[in-house]
């Protein structure tokens, strides 16, 4: 079992008690519900992912132990709430780390499968975002990627960063590494001083 | 041509009318609308299932009665719906008997492709409740899901027990029928005694 | 590097344009959401479909020319969008030859992979609109199939008239242009004369 594992299985975790604690400001907010939009946005990024590249089976499907790490987030959400709210930095840092970490596994994983960089790019952002914009389409909130926040710009900032570090031959890890913390310290540094993404419309 | 083949070509003739239905409610309700809706209420949950375990071809490509039986049961709800109006009761009850036989069907379909017990039930509700869920996204619902009624756990319920009598050897056609009414007397018990699922955050 | 790949690659470009410009009545307008949404707009029904008929790779991850078109309309958005405000007849006229193009380029394919007629013309139209579809659920709008405009009512009678002339044995070329033809002539007589789709409910 080797640590990158064991890390997407807390990263999964984490972005299951995002997706439960979600539900909060809906009006009905029943424990089915609750699971469904927790399940949806931990595998709905990857999940996309491979289908858009054909690669089965898919993720969760293939391996048990993640739809136990959603359940156990589930859970952990349903009788930790209360506490949980208040760690709103806490769950933000697992957040981050959780999106930082699926940009580069996707842009990975879509590399090895053979397509082209640019692809691969696309493929990094989509594991990523498109768990939360599911998500958002389904509470009818304004999609994350329509927000304020720079989010999907600093998975996309470090997916580029990874491709470049590949492309340059450098060594795997060191590239992984360095461009996940490179995505993590773009969102702190954004919520931090308030960045926002230029407007597309001046 | 089996029992269970008639009961899902009806199943599915009145999912159509049911998803026709739903668009009374828009504002806009042009014909194309209302049977583009009817199909994907119709087909939306079979085919996520698919698209997910990779299992093509999708059932409404490969047997195009399904695509008729939809198509009649828009062209009846255009016809009588003046009279489908008043049967709000009938309607209900063909919709839950169309969701039990879609959740144990699916069930039983992943089950077959090699999954596991735990996999197969979430593709049996997503059988039965995808089709919905998308409907309700593109007319800007609040999910189906999300609202009061005991709507997906009934079909959980309803696929954990075809599982349990499957694991303890039960014969097929005793699995499949006791589960199917397990799902429709918890909905009917439910409508009727204004149950609901507990709230996630109390 | 046939006539038909030009054509395709300018409507995917008009898509683009017709895409980002759509984010313009958001309220959150940044760079990457009016990209992201220009890319869902343009290569959405296209992938959906092929999706649906399980033909992989998708055209956009083969040939990387798509994903340029996409980032040279919302380049030209980006720098000319007051001009192209101004043009919104030009737009139309490209958007909806884009549509007359998808939809017989999306029946087409689907005919050439096996499947029934009627199953080709319902792939027809989810090429032309579901891409519009996506867009509007995520932003949203009340998607384009809801909206007054004659539009998917349009692409299905080109995709109706190209299975018909395929049917009786007439010329690819003229199949292909001649119904075309049809659904341009179709929109813009339902705009002019402000047509529209007739209520299901009366």
């Amino acid at each position: 079992m080797s640590i990158q594992y064991i890390l997407e299985i807390v990263g999964t975790f984490a972005f299951a008690i995002s997706g439960a604690l979600a539900v909060k400001d809906q009006k009905h907010q029943d424990w089915f519900g609750a699971s469904f939009t927790a399940f949806i946005s931990s595998i709905g990024g990857g999940t996309i992912r491979d289908i858009l590249l054909d690669s089965y089976p898919l993720v969760w499907i293939r391996d048990i132990t993640i739809i136990y790490a959603i359940m156990a987030g589930i859970l952990v959400t349903f009788v930790f709430y209360k506490y949980l709210i208040g760690l709103r930095r806490t769950l933000f840092f697992f957040d981050t780390w959780g999106i930082a970490l699926f940009t580069i596994v996707g842009t990975e994983k879509a590399l090895n499968l053979g397509v082209r960089p640019e692809i691969a790019a696309i493929m990094g952002v989509f594991s990523a975002v498109m768990g939360g914009v599911i998500r958002d389409m389904m509470t009818n909130e304004i999609p994350i990627i329509y927000r304020k926040e720079v989010y999907a710009t600093a998975c996309l900032a470090g997916a580029c960063c990874y491709l470049l570090l590949d492309r340059f031959g450098a060594e795997r890890n060191v590239a992984f590494i360095s461009s996940s913390i490179l995505i993590i310290v773009i969102r702190i540094l954004a919520v931090r001083y308030q960045w926002s993404v230029p407007r597309f419309f001046r």
